[in-house]
């Protein structure tokens, strides 16, 4: 069985419709090649207790937490002392980070000052391993099986580059995709779900899409998902040789939109 | 007390990074426009149990729920049933509407069949109330306050607009943002918290924002939100005030990356 994970998304600014989200598929992505799917999403606003107990319950449930969002130096960023709440631990200045704060913004031009809101930054659950990473030294930080990340994407990406070698692995997510022209999904809905069936253990999914100047306005993608690559490529041939017996060929991808 | 508001997003295809969900902001938007904020969101699999424990959980805790997805004639779209399910009442074929996609398809050149896929779209929930709209006579539908949408973001917008005259509206959630380049998170907290403590009946948010071309490579942008517009205006104020005092002057808006 592969490891699970969950993601819980804090910001206002994701409810709100102000910020689309950019890290959810990259993590999906991440976490599939790795073989540690993503089982769940949540958003949630900045509300301490909302953080508090959505982060206790997921971390019960799922083998990895991540969290994206929140431990900025701002008033609005209360991540962090919420998984100090959460696990029930003091939220305290960790000196090696303060240490490495101090001579990274002492370093620059003009010197940038340590002051009570970037030491906030600094501030961790008691038990907290750092993220270090590249992008800040600002760190991300992992608390057991939860593992706080930025919510700015390129910070994001960085603290999940320098923590996946921690993290464990499990079988890939593979997949394979047949796209089709001008079929719609009520003519194949039978033939593939026999092929589901027959194939059990991997999921295939259909998704619709549109394209104003394809025969038909649009097509289909059938995507099957699995870890054996041996099985994606025999559900992969039966729903060619499905669309074949409609006298239908795949087509090499999804046409973008013009 | 605004009425609140829950979305679940239930795909498979969103969880494993295929697809990138494009309905969230759409809906946080609108929902917003119309004074029904999205507190919480959650990203769920094509798993049965999974949506009829979580579809019963947020019934409860939230006015409104909106789901999008999985409401299609292929095998992967359960939402429908499991709706059902969720409220323990029978899955079954609505009349009128497979009086209506019957005509619909029968209009068509050539003319479709409404075959054993495609009458799935057509079995509601008992007491269900479809969601008629313009863009498919396969309709979404209202179970209580569970609102069942397509994931196909035209289709869903559509149905979004036919059911949105029919729920309750609240005040509008209206925002004021100050932008300013050059202007680092850290140097502001201080003065950004003073202000939301003076102005604790809206929500203050700051989110930076980089750009290679900008003096400093980015800034901040300040987003005050709640629905008295007074309020708003004077935290703007003074958030314009706060910068003036480092010798900053609000830009225009959020700088794109070139």
């Amino acid at each position: 069985m592969n490891p699970t994970a969950c993601l819980l998304i804090i910001g206002n600014e994701v409810l709100s419709g102000r910020t689309r989200d950019a890290n959810l598929q990259f993590l999906a992505t991440r976490l599939g090649e790795r073989g540690m799917p993503l089982r769940e999403v949540r958003v949630i606003p900045d509300v301490p207790d909302t953080i508090i107990d959505t982060v206790n319950e997921v971390r019960q449930k799922f083998d990895h937490v991540f969290t994206t969002g929140g431990i900025g130096p701002t008033h609005d960023d209360i991540t962090s002392e919420c998984i100090a709440r959460a696990f029930g631990v003091p939220w305290e200045v960790h000196e090696e980070t303060r240490a490495l704060m101090a001579a990274d913004y002492a370093s620059r031009t003009p010197p940038v000052q340590l002051n009570a809101a970037r030491l906030r930054m600094a501030t961790l659950p008691r038990g907290a391993v750092p993220i270090r990473n590249p992008a800040t030294t600002a760190p991300g930080f992992s608390m057991g099986n939860v593992h706080v990340m930025a919510g700015v994407p390129r910070i994001m990406q960085a603290m999940f580059d320098a923590l996946a070698p921690s993290l464990p692995r499990g079988e890939p997510v593979l997949s394979r995709a047949v796209h089709a022209l001008g079929v719609y999904e009520g003519q194949i809905a039978a033939g593939l779900e026999a092929i589901q069936q027959r194939f059990a253990e991997i999921d295939i999914g259909s998704y619709p899409f549109y394209r104003a100047d394809a025969p038909g306005g649009g097509g289909v993608a059938l995507v099957a998902k699995g870890t054996e690559a041996a099985v994606l490529d025999a559900a992969a041939a039966a729903i060619t040789e499905m669309l074949a017996g409609m006298g239908v060929a795949p087509i090499a991808g999804e046409p973008t939109t013009p």
